[in-house]
């Protein structure tokens, strides 16, 4: 991962190897369990916590919530952020499943509680793939039991691909964290949008951390890292049942993350999450290029970041940036129709850093440098709205035939 | 066009050949002056009353509103609904073109004003095309000229043309009301999404009656049937900085719309407004099928609409639809992040009459009959929500890789 700028105060962060378990304190292990037909592609993991950690979660927002998406908010009410494991596995996202759902992802939990010796209430549950399909659960109960045999360290880089579906690449990363009181890890991995069957784009991650933090300033740093992270891309607009955002700490480094040190984990855990993120969006269903929206000068967070969503998921910007087309009236018409207030005669557009739109007037003669703008790897797009001083940036992907085919092509 | 059900009213409806100029008083010319590059294909057309009408216009509520837009609406306040004649070019939106953009859209109203003989005012204006381009105005005048020199009854299948972008077909229609007062016509043309080049989703339309009605109602009828009808399709969720819909009553026929006859009016209105909306849905980029959605047991129309809206639109269902792939989680999933209150559990899902979701469970049993649904030309998506007894439908279309082909290659 990509070298991070140290915070004002008295730490430093450092990229290092390794994903979930580069933190002191966890295991996992990742196996082919017959959730996913083809033979020997790993389908579900297990990350356990050599003791009690403190937990957290975030969740879809979508009224249709997935079983394992239920099972881990009770959980996580009834423990109040204490755990020892994480369950997940890949091939069937157990949503829309009635009772039998619910019952399969808390049998889930509590099959890894018995392995474990712990409460099923301190064992979490995540579930993406094919929706209204039940778990095969002699296959998934024979798959936790292998899993539990053999946790161990060195099984980060597996776990990261058992929850993989159709993302090109595995996601994860890690930094080490120094800080006058002692060095800590932060660990990562998370899946992106797509399925070996077309489906949802179900985003799926988990956090972790040897630091010592307390449950309540997990949740605070789970949400605040995730606001400017997880939550600010997109692939396809889409919200789906099954999202879910988890963090454990071990506390096995030994430093206590106080109120003093809660910078320099912030930073640590928006890096690792940062990470994750754009390896989401650069790993889109049939996405070949990043568009990085970023609107300053508007009257709120809310409001700049409502513009750059709304144009990042405008399927005429999302094709055009495909086409390396510098066609901006798409973006103008996008920001125009955000259901934000603001003054287009003062609205400016640069793109890869070429003004192409000054105060409501085109500069038409900087096509040729825009167009070669349009064609990088990532394409940032900048508004000013002239209305403020608050500014937000949402990353997104270019919407290509790829992604179409992925999820147009029958299930058969 | 299809047969319409007549109201319970007096009055009876009849489908009849033409569109705009099938209602009596009125004529249009439609010429190739060159604001598109390829020579003999139609640019720019006039629809002119014989004498002065009343007028009414819906403008799109982007905040970037294209000249032409922000000139009719002037015109319209100024002469408080009294017109004679429309002009509208295809090839150039005007839009984003600043001060010089509003003089040229008002130049474009005053030749034509100076050709009938009229005030400026009294002339409405329209452009479609590429965002951010200004017009050639050497050629629009001499399109004019042209135009206005060859006023007809018989043109309105050139008017139709005139206006077509990528549209596949031109899309016009008419419709004879005969009431206990006598009968009058009313016709109708639209052009849907897509440019030679690619551009916006950009819909303009027009309605004529050689019905008497006073401009307050006129507005009240348009606002009205577009509700329902062209303010209920959706192609790509995009709204653009030209849309526009008009309507002209010449009053010709001698019949007077009052209270009495209001409802036999609205129904002609609704009729040719559902043929053209539904033809623009039809005729959308790259769209090989129709799919319409109907939200019912809402607890209000706006949450029923809303929620069908947040369907209509997404890639996810869009792409299962071209697919043929009866991927009902998508349509749960989408419901579910409408920003809508609602039990899931609830919640029932047809498609082409098989009950696919039925309060919270999935009917597996019904896959084969539902990929048949999936299949045809209008794929009848239909939510039952249990909250209320509020409904409304929505109209859109798939996701195809020609959407992505169309929009994204490159402008040379």
């Amino acid at each position: 991962m990509p070298n991070v700028t140290p915070a004002a105060d008295s730490h430093t962060m450092t990229p290092i190897d390794g994903g979930i378990t580069a933190p002191e304190g966890f295991t996992s292990a990742a196996v082919h369990c017959g959730i996913k037909a083809k033979p020997g592609v790993l389908d579900l993991a297990v990350l356990a916590s050599n003791a009690l950690a403190s937990v957290a979660g975030i969740f879809t927002t979508n009224l249709a919530q997935a079983a394992p998406v239920l099972v881990s908010k009770r959980h996580l009410d009834m423990t109040r952020g204490i755990g020892r494991a994480i369950v997940v596995n890949s091939g069937c996202a157990n949503a829309c499943t009635g009772d039998e759902g619910l019952a399969n992802a808390a049998r889930m939990a509590s099959e890894v509680a018995a392995d474990l010796g712990c409460e099923p209430s301190q064992v979490l549950v995540a579930s993406t793939g094919v929706i209204g399909v039940g778990l095969k659960m002699d296959r998934v109960v024979s798959g936790i039991r292998q899993a539990s045999s053999s946790l161990a360290r060195g099984h980060g880089g597996e776990a990261a691909r058992a929850i993989m579906t159709t993302d090109p690449f595995p996601k994860d990363g890690a930094v080490r964290v120094a800080t006058a009181s002692g060095a800590y890890t932060i660990g990562g991995m998370a899946k992106g949008s797509g399925m070996i069957e077309p489906n949802m784009a179900t985003m799926i991650g988990f956090l972790t951390t040897d630091a010592q933090v307390p449950p309540a300033l997990l949740r605070r740093a789970l949400r605040e890292s995730a606001r400017d992270t997880f939550n600010a891309i997109t692939v396809d607009g889409e919200c789906s049942t099954n999202d879910s955002l988890f963090a454990m700490a071990s506390g096995a480094s030994g430093v206590a993350v106080t109120d003093d040190l809660y910078p320099g984990f912030l930073d640590g855990m928006l890096a690792v999450s940062r990470h994750l993120a754009l390896g989401i969006v650069r790993g889109g269903e049939g996405a070949t290029r990043v568009i990085a929206v970023t609107v300053r000068d508007a009257q709120t967070v809310d409001a700049a970041r409502q513009v750059a969503r709304t144009i990042a998921n405008s399927p005429l910007v999302k094709t055009a940036v495909h086409g390396a087309d510098p066609n901006w009236g798409r973006i103008v018409a996008a920001a125009g129709r955000a259901g934000v207030a603001f003054d287009i005669d003062r609205l400016t557009v640069t793109v890869g850093g070429v003004l192409l739109f000054d105060h409501g007037l085109p500069h038409d003669d900087a096509a040729p440098q825009a167009a070669e703008a349009f064609a990088r790897d990532t394409v940032d797009v900048e508004l000013s709205l002239g209305a403020g001083d608050a500014s937000a940036t949402i990353w997104g992907c270019d919407l290509s035939a790829e992604y179409v085919r992925i999820n147009g092509e029958y299930r058969t």
